[in-house]
């Protein structure tokens, strides 16, 4: 039997392994697009800022290890063609020629590509995306070549921030330009304040409520301009405003797709053609809580779904158990996650949402190194079942840790009440007997009784 | 309506907070032996070592702030006497006269002294037990007044270990000796070697498979001998063998009592009178997984017996959900958890216990500062249940949250594979697309294929 992976990046690797774990008999094919199957994208802005000094320790695994496992990879293969009648899959090969390989199973774990807003100039030298490999190179040949000293990024989101944290390392001055009223979005706004108060203290201006609109090169020089009159002279610009599906050799055979145009799959990771599964970037997700699928690209999702897509090719019966949106991200000295709903997603679905935010010590404040974090935690005043919540702190307070309790409680949809039941460990180094989860929980638990 | 609680440590002082907060108006009278209440006297090792330099930070609340919750705090009261037929309680005060105070409800809360190993010698001035404040502050003087150079510590446990280090910070030549054939028994054999490697390494001698038999005085020097003609010559020796329920005044009345003389009581924390109900280091625990009542006590499961406890004194509705023996400790840079069963305790219970170690980066090793943790993990073979885990690593890998997950995903009776399903936070600086704790989830999973 012969299973062909599409995609060579989290969830096509994942599916390969996973696929040979479970059945040693199947041969299994990845084509990759470029020569950097397995890479941790995940990791370019911080081989951007210098932290991470060689591209080459982004591999989550070398070539070789994957091989290993009885897989088999093809580098730099484009694939342009599926024809499922055939079970064939064309590509273009390294030298230009078109090869066909057939398959028996087949998963499409394409990836996604970045958003191109509706920005005039995008393309031309110093204006930047950032999803693979090479767009990173690019940028760092850029830095390197012609040692901007400015930048501007487009967009708030998270590698928004992650790349204004790096391109400050990398010396430049950067300013981040946020359509929104706030950075960070995806936080309520008391967090997305504190990211901006953080970002200022590191020199990097924000600006939010601008649309941009072109850039144009004069004299060496980008000049930006946006809504509001918005004008402003840069050497350098990263458009980060998200990405989008990769769904284009989908779509030519007809599958079925949805929510931002991913590919459609059931919690099988079955797309609507018999044969043929999808994970990753390039899918759409099922989110547990609110119960529908929805477009929500995030590595750790593109992992699980690769291992049971990867599972279920080879007569394996796997579940995708669904996302709950978890996500972290450190921002200069600053760790900021969240799982679940915030309170306007939760009042939005149609949750009794209240949120209760608390401030309180990582760990007992009389052992030394003691900082502050703070919790917002979200629940349903009619049902007390927990929603959501939001955590925020320094580097080394274990707030991404933290919000994994939150998310293990909330797959489990316990009540906010049901925490303070949870048996942690607790030394006064590390925690209080209560653990700062469990404080924030009878927060919430009190402003009930109220 | 009068609640009394004898006793205002975790236990005593969480279940005054919550018989409050639930209702408004019941007179709540707390008798404490000392003028401590509320201390944390799990911070006595890093008061000692001089981490914490003030004792007075080791208060969880001041004595004003637990007053303004509408609760009375007789300090240096020792009860003396319950008679359940009359609902009072009977103290000597700090004048030394003794006075009665009836009650509607009692909540013993009186917890544990130090166990003392028949052991000659104990007693004379050199020789410590640590347990309350008192002791802590008897230590602190005797290293003030008489600058001890060396000392020695009898028993491997969890304050053996922090005082090994409390006391190597404090510049004393530390010397552990422990009956067991390894320290830290409560992990594996592979994770208390890591732990002796350790101390060995910050210069504290182990000895172990010894039994101190006798401490004498001689010149100012204390002269320790045990078995296996163990001779020992230190200026300091400090009792850390555990400790036992302090249950005189419940056995005084009849209550019933159960493991190692602790107090019975039900998950709704009341014991075999009416009226009365018990928490904290005093009482029996309910154990999760082996479904039974032990000794087992603990800072964290007091609060969470006492806050059981206060909410049904006053009417409230609360059960103890159980603990899992979730614990953790800080032994110089090293930070050691466990939650659940190991190996051996597994195929103690009846399970088809199997257990498998790995060891991984605590985040992605390219970003700075990665370090490698290990991970025991046991699951049943037959119910692919999880059963426990061990963790170990450096002080700031997030060992202790990590711990938290497993502790929660234990209480809801999660499968080993069904980890691999949790929606964890990610990002590269702080952890992996599959958290440590699903790659050893993983690594147990790929064993049972086999």
């Amino acid at each position: 039997m012969n299973l062909t992976i599409i995609g060579g990046s989290d969830a096509g690797i994942s599916a390969a392994l996973r696929a040979r774990e479970i059945n040693k008999n199947v041969d299994v094919r990845v084509i990759v697009a470029d020569s950097f199957p397995n890479y941790s994208i995940c990791g370019l802005p911080f081989y951007l800022s210098g932290e991470t000094p060689e591209w080459r320790q982004l591999a989550h695994r070398q070539i070789g290890e994957i091989e290993k496992e009885g897989i088999s990879i093809l580098l730099n293969h484009k694939a342009t063609l599926i024809d499922p009648q055939s079970k064939t899959v064309a590509c273009l090969t390294p030298t230009g020629q078109e090869s066909r390989t057939g398959y028996d199973k087949l998963i499409l774990a394409t990836g996604a590509v970045s958003a191109k807003p509706p920005i005039r100039g995008l393309g031309q030298p110093g204006v930047y995306l950032l999803r693979w490999m090479e767009d990173g190179f690019a940028i760092d040949n850029y830095l390197k070549s012609y040692n901007p000293k400015s930048a501007l990024i487009v967009g708030g989101g998270y590698i928004g921030m992650e790349m204004a944290d790096s391109l400050t390392r990398r010396g430049l001055a950067v300013t981040v330009v946020e359509y929104a009223d706030s950075v960070m979005e995806t936080v309520d706004k008391s967090f997305s304040g504190i990211v901006k108060v953080e970002l200022e203290r590191r020199l990097v201006q924000v600006v939010n409520g601008v649309a941009i609109e072109g850039i144009e090169r004069i004299d060496g020089k980008l000049f930006v301009s946006g809504s509001h009159d918005f004008q402003f002279k840069t050497d350098m610009v990263l458009v980060a405003t998200g990405c989008k599906p990769s769904a284009d050799l989908a779509i030519a055979i007809g599958l079925e797709t949805g929510a931002k145009g991913a590919i459609k799959v059931n919690r099988r990771m079955e797309t609507s053609f018999k044969d043929i599964y999808g994970a990753g970037d390039c899918v759409e997700t099922w989110r547990r809580i609110v119960n529908r699928y929805e477009y929500l690209p995030l590595g750790t999702t593109a992992h699980k779904q690769g291992r049971v897509a990867g599972a279920n090719a080879v007569g394996g019966r796997s579940e995708f158990a669904g996302s709950l949106g978890t996500q972290v991200v450190k921002i200069f000295n600053l760790v900021v996650g969240r799982t679940g709903l915030r309170q306007s997603e939760g009042v939005e679905e149609g949750f009794a949402a209240f949120t209760e935010e608390i401030e309180v010590w990582d760990h007992k404040a009389y052992y030394p190194g003691a900082t502050k974090i703070r919790i917002r935690i979200t629940g349903d005043r009619d049902t007390r079942k927990l929603l959501g919540a939001q955590v925020i702190g320094s580097y080394g307070s274990e707030i991404s840790k933290r919000i994994d309790v939150f998310a293990t409680a909330l797959f489990h949809e316990m009540t906010v009440d049901e925490l303070s039941d949870l048996d942690f460990s607790y030394t006064p180094p590390l925690s209080s007997p209560w653990d700062p989860v469990q404080i924030a929980a009878q927060s919430w638990v009190k402003k009930m009784v109220k």
